[in-house]
Order: structure tokens, then C-alpha cells, then sequence
């Protein structure tokens, strides 16, 4: 494709963006670019220096962006990936917050994405790849950039060609993704593939149907179907299905390990560390706990809310006080078990948040179960110690307390993963605090039943 | 290795082991076989039936059990092996009790070893393992035996061939262990290293030391390792270091997923499911609970009792007992917080049992933090309800419990890896327990103290 290289662009639409660029306001940089032809934006681009020329060039939409790409003199694109890659063009990207991101920031043209991450040691590969509009938490942001891949039309022989010419530099040679003259990832083929067929077999009868990642999406989510489908590497597409990158399995243990730290910190009702145990600061680890036991702690205070409405039953009983802490926390305990196996369950796909009336009719039936074994043996024991009454209030407590406990706590993981929060922040913690006060309430007003108060 | 094969094997050696045989009683067939020689034994095994052969043949120590099998007649070796994998001989050693299997079972040399697990699928390989010696959990249990080894002797392009001879069953064909002549393993190289060669480089220049594990090595270890080692495959060898098979890194990956999945299930007080949550019938699930809730909530009786002692200071002052879910919570939740630190931290081995002092001056201080910070709020907030009095026993009581159970659940994940139980399953419910008795007390005693009751 070649252009008219004419600066046709009016000066003023030049000079306005030369004024944004100034002051950072790329929203202005975009409204200015948007009626630009492809000849035009190029001519405008012309004018900057690079990095300047950088930071507009990467305002531009993506189908534009590939026209001007491709319509840049070779050495103008060198140019251009060479400022992209600047640390200070990068990071222009990676402070936008994350709703400009996306209003401003369209994938780049898989083409140049590809020559941007190509060759860049994996230290660097982080910040260009704000550049490229992937966000925080994708698997963009994770996956490496070199990839050996192969096209359907050539042989086994040619791949394995292609193959021998990168085995110094590419992230893995053992998984080939199989593109079309469109860089559209088509397939994927295994060097054991490869190295089975006649060398004159074409790859496009030895290639299978691939598992593939968006770039932007979810790193965890990506990593956890290398895992499930036990592939050495899964192929990164961008969003018109184009190779972008590749995710190697042992990459997607990091992810699913870091994952899995997160979920059990969450879980256990603090923020996790990211570094090893005994090389964080302690400070860090009172940060990264304080927090939650403040919140939790703001939220107990309705237990003494309920309590304080019994006081006066409190005063008539106080053997009913004995109780209190064996109850919630049997009620506590209960709903955690729910809530881990739930979290769990989720984050291994075996449950999904559309599940939630399965969920609740089992976890209703399951604490129920548990309710009438732990309200039997309650009741005998409270009624051998304290007489039949109080052994009735603490067994029909027990029954209830056990079915409400593991309900909720089966459901609240779920409901978190549809209202779009981390079912293990929303879990563990909440449950303890809700069980107790409505354990509490649910306590007092059987015993007020029972003993007559 | 050939063997004079008449029969010298005194008669009332083969009738005693016959009979024993009859029994099942295996500890008198291992006192007899002690002082036979190779060729003595070899007559004794001649006489019996294939299945008998096979059990007495496993009871030998594993020096002795090498000379006898290559002193064995081929036909009759091959006989041995299929009768090793019977499924009846198998269950007779699937069955031993793990004490008994320590004393009786020696591993099997891995020449043995090897053919036994041969061609076997993957169904079959478990209860053959049984067989092998290596105990439940083990490596040796889940590695695949269907690896493509080298020699150092040999070169790259010798190499190449020995794996395209194996490209339809090897378990990997892309990582390759180098034995010597004694089947040791001496390294591991790559298909890569191997492609990267020239065809007559002898392995010997390119192998890399390998990283590797015993058989008889904890599974979640060994997968870890293979994991942080980022290894696409581990050898897996006996103790001497012979190599009986290999671990890859997918299957690393199940196992490192089983084992969070346990994790987080005791971590949340219930026994792991083992299989979907959806699929798992309801009286699965409740039996997975109920055996931890009803101990908990037998030792929360504890705080019944602590309660009952101090029931008389709680009818002087029934306000005490608003904050006793409070209070306990708060512990509860600073001790889980620190149990499911260190639990995550010791699964990743980023703390060994020999830190628990570390560990402890660590928690120590984090506690007294916590403890500052949520002890100023709890006074200010209970000063003002309540009066200065009862808000200095609140701040003075979430001081002392929140340095305690950090103390606490920090230590206790470390203390049980000492006395080798599963630090999930030993840390957060019983810290709660034991954090909400310790609690109470800690609360009465300076409620005492500060009102003067």
C-alpha cells in the first residue's frame, strides 16, 4: 500500500495537537485525529519528533493505525516501534487510569504489536505492553512475544526449518501456532507433530483445532485453561483472532500460583503479601492484615447491637451468655466450609455464579443434615448439664444456626462472582460477622420462645 | 550372571514358605528367604505357582532380588513380571498396612521396576506402583514410566533417533534423561539442546545436571519442585538414583492443584471432596463436614466452661457479655489471618519448620501492631458507649488477644509440619478454638483487674 506523502493535513489540525501534546491532554489528541484520512494523520506524524510522534501515532484507531503503519517508510517505522518501546512514552501509557484506557486505547494492529514485543528482554516486555492497551490483570500483560509459528500451506520440512532458525530465542519451540497470510491464528501444531509426519506432509493436514487466550483477558482465567487442557503453551490472539503471543505452561504456573496465594490470603481475611513470608517488611505484613480486621471488627460491632436489645433477658439468664461463643462459632465454622468449598469450586470452573439455585438447594439440605447431628448431640449434652430446657433452646439454636450458616455461605461466593468482586474476599470474613449477629438474633428469640422470657 | 539352577534350597524351606504363602502371613516368608542364597532362592521360586512366585519373589531385598531375576530363565522373567502386575498380587501389597510395607517392601531394582511399569496404561499403573514399594502419596505412585532416555556416550543425532522411535508413547519426548550403563541418572537434555547440536556432538557436552526425585518422595514436593524449577519434565529415581520414570510438568500441575484444593478446603475446616462439587452426592458433602465441625465444636465447650467460671463476675456486670463476640472474633480473625499466611508460606517453601523462631519474633511484633491499632479504636469507640472504665478493658483485652493469636497462628501451621501433620488441617480451626478460650480468659481476668470485681 503506498500513499500520497504530501503533507496534506491543515496546520491548525497540526498545531492544536502540537498544544495538546504539551499539557498530556490525549483526549483532544484523539478528537483531532478522528476525521483523519490515513495520508493525513502520516503527514501530521511527519512534523513530530519521535516520541512525540509515538504517543500520537498510538491515539489512532486500530484499522487506521495498520494503514499508517504500512504506509510509513520503512525507516520511519523502526522509528516509530523504537519510541514506542521508550519509557517514557510507555509510562504516558500505563498511568492512564483504566476508563480512559479503554475509551482511548484500541489494540494496536497486530502487526506492529508483534514487531513492538519482538527481541525485548522480558524485564522490559511489562511496560510496553500498557503501550499495546492490554489491561492490569491480562494475560496480554503476561504472555511472551516469541513465538515460532508456521502457516498451514508450508510442509513439515519448512516448519521445522523456520523452527531451527529460532531455537536460541524463542519462548518455546515445542508448540507451533499455525497462522494465515492474515496472521490469523488458524491452529497449532507440536514439534512431536512435526517430527512424526513425512517432512513433506503440509501443515495443513497435521494441525489441530487450537485453544487460544484474548489478550485482554483475564491472565488467571487464560493460565487456568493451559492448565485444564494440559497444553504446553496456548496461543494469545488479539480481538480479530490475529497471533499476538504465546503463553507457556510453565508461565502459567507462575500465574495460577500467585493466583492461588491471593485466594487463600482472601480467605483468611487479609490482603496477600506478593513477596515471600519471611523477606516482607513487618510493617508491610501489619498493612496488609490491619485493614480487613478493622473492617471486620466495625462489623462485629452489631453483635454487640443485638446483644444489647437482650439485655435484659441477658440479666434473667445470664447462663444463656455461657453459650454464646460455642454457638457462633459453630455457626462461623460452618459457613466457612461452605464458603471454601464454593471458592474453590469456582475458581476450578466446577460451579459457575448461574448454578447459585443448585448451590443453595444442596447447601440448604447439607446444613440441615449437619444441623440435626450437631442440635442431637447439643441437646443431650446442654440438657445432662443445665436441664432440658436450656438443652432444648441450644439444639434448635444448633439446627438453625447450621442450615442458615451453610446456605449463606454456599451462596455469598457466588453472588460476589456475579456482582463482579473476588468471591474469596467477599466470603470468609462477611460470613463470620453476618452468622454471628444473625446467629445471635435467631439464639435469643428461641430462647425467649422456649424458656417463656 | 548365570546361576548353578538345580534345586538346593532345603525342602523345609519351600514348606515352610508354602505354607506361610497360605496364610498371607509375609513376615515369615521374608525370615526365610534372609539367609538364602541368589541360586537358592531361585530354586525355591522355581517350584511355585506363577502368583506365589511373584509374592515370594517380591519379599526378597533388593540386592539379592536383581541377582535372582537375571538369573531367572527369560521366559520365566517375562512370567514374573506379568504375575507382579496380577491384579490379586498387586491388592496382597496394595493391602499392607504402611508400617509392614516399610519392613517387608524393599524397592524393586530398577531394572525390574521398569519393565514392570512398561506399556502399562495409565489405569493399570497405580496399583502396580503399590507393588514397586513406593508408598501412598509418593511420586513413585504418579510418575509415568513411558520415558525416552539417552547416554552420555551417545551423540545428538544417535539421541534424535533413539526419541523418533519413541514419538507414539513416549509421555514427553522433549525432555530426555541420560543414564550410564547402571541406568544412574547422570542429566537431562533437552530435544532442543538436541536440535540446537550438531548431529555428532556425543551428549556428554550438552547435558545439564539434573534436577530429580526419589519415587518414594512426597508427590506434592516433587511437583513443586518441577514447578519452581520451571522444568517441562523431572526424573523420578530410586535411591540409587536409578531412574524409574518421569514426572511432566502437566501432571505436576494436577497434583500441585489436588493439593490447594486440600489446602483450602482444611484451611476452611471441611475434609477436600476429591471430586466436583455438583457431582458430589449430599451425603458426601455432609460427611466431609461433620467430623470437624463436632470436634470444634466439643472443644468450644472450653469456652463454656471458662464462661461458667467467671459466671458470676458476668451477672455483676452483664454489659461484659456484649463484647464477647466482639472480642473473640476479632482474636479469631488474627490468628486465621496468620495461620493462612504461614500455611501458604510453607506449601511454597518460602518458610521451613527451622523458622519457627523467625516466625515467632515476627508474629510477635505484627500482633502487637494489630493489637495497638485496633485496641486505640476499640477504646474510643467503647469509652464513649460505654464509659472509660469498660473502653479501657476492651482496649487493654484486644491488645493482649490480638498479640496472642498471632503468636499463635503463626507458630502453629510451623509446629505441626514438626510433629508432620498437614498444617492446614492443625491450624485455623483449632486456633479459633483455642484463641477463643484463651481469649475469654484474658478478658475476665483484666476485667477483673481494671473494675476491681
Amino acid at each position: 500500500m503506498n500513499h500520497d506523502q504530501t503533507v496534506t493535513a491543515p496546520d491548525d489540525t497540526s498545531a492544536t495537537i502540537e498544544r495538546a501534546l504539551a499539557t498530556r491532554d490525549l483526549p483532544t489528541i484523539t478528537a483531532e485525529l478522528a476525521p483523519l484520512t490515513a495520508s493525513d494523520a502520516i503527514g501530521v506524524l511527519e512534523r513530530l519528533g519521535a516520541k512525540q510522534r509515538a504517543l500520537v501515532y498510538r491515539l489512532l484507531p486500530k484499522d487506521r493505525a495498520l494503514e499508517v503503519f504500512e504506509g510509513l517508510d520503512p525507516t520511519l517505522q523502526g522509528d516509530l516501534v523504537q519510541a514506542l518501546r521508550d519509557e517514557e512514552v510507555a509510562s504516558v501509557f500505563a498511568e492512564l487510569d483504566p476508563d480512559d484506557r479503554v475509551s482511548l486505547l484500541d489494540e494496536l494492529p497486530a502487526a506492529v504489536a508483534t514487531r513492538l514485543l519482538h527481541d525485548l528482554p522480558p524485564a522490559e516486555r511489562h511496560l510496553t505492553a500498557a503501550v499495546l492497551g492490554y489491561p492490569a490483570g491480562s494475560i496480554g500483560r503476561r504472555m511472551s512475544p516469541e513465538y515460532v509459528s508456521t502457516r498451514p500451506e508450508l510442509t513439515a520440512g519448512q516448519s521445522l526449518e523456520r523452527l531451527r532458525a529460532r531455537l536460541d530465542d524463542a519462548e518455546t519451540v515445542y508448540t507451533l501456532p499455525v497462522v494465515d497470510a492474515r496472521r490469523r491464528l488458524v491452529g497449532i501444531v507440536s514439534l512431536r507433530d512435526l517430527m512424526t509426519a513425512a517432512p513433506e506432509t503440509p501443515v495443513a493436514e497435521i494441525l489441530r483445532a487450537p485453544h487460544s487466550a484474548q489478550a485482554t483477558e483475564d491472565a488467571e482465567t487464560a493460565a487456568r485453561r493451559c492448565a485444564d487442557m494440559r497444553l504446553l503453551a496456548l496461543p494469545v490472539v488479539d480481538a480479530e483472532t490475529r497471533l499476538v503471543g504465546i503463553l507457556t505452561v510453565d508461565d502459567a504456573l507462575w500465574i495460577l500460583e500467585e493466583a492461588e496465594s491471593e485466594d487463600q490470603a482472601r480467605i483468611g481475611g487479609s490482603e496477600p503479601l506478593r513477596r515471600p513470608y519471611l523477606s516482607t517488611p513487618v510493617r508491610s505484613v501489619v498493612r496488609s492484615r490491619v485493614v480487613w480486621l478493622l473492617v471486620l471488627a466495625i462489623g462485629a460491632t452489631l453483635t454487640v447491637q443485638v446483644l444489647e436489645v437482650f439485655e435484659e433477658t441477658l440479666e434473667q439468664m445470664v447462663v444463656l451468655s455461657l453459650f454464646i461463643p460455642l454457638l457462633i462459632g459453630t455457626g462461623g465454622n460452618t459457613g466457612n466450609q461452605a464458603a471454601t468449598t464454593l471458592t474453590r469450586a469456582l475458581a476450578l470452573d466446577d460451579v459457575r455464579p448461574r448454578d447459585v439455585l443448585r448451590v443453595l438447594a444442596r447447601e440448604v439440605r447439607v446444613g440441615l443434615s449437619l444441623g440435626a447431628i450437631l442440635g442431637s448431640v447439643g441437646f443431650l449434652l446442654a440438657s445432662w448439664a443445665y436441664g432440658t430446657p436450656i438443652g432444648t433452646v441450644i439444639g434448635l439454636t444448633l439446627l438453625s444456626i447450621c442450615t442458615m450458616a451453610a446456605t449463606v455461605g454456599g451462596a455469598m461466593p457466588l453472588i460476589a462472582r456475579i456482582v463482579r468482586v473476588d468471591p474469596a474476599v467477599f466470603s470468609n470474613p462477611f460470613i463470620t460477622t453476618f452468622v454471628d449477629a444473625t446467629g445471635l438474633l435467631v439464639y435469643f428469640f428461641i430462647a425467649q420462645a422456649v424458656l417463656g422470657l
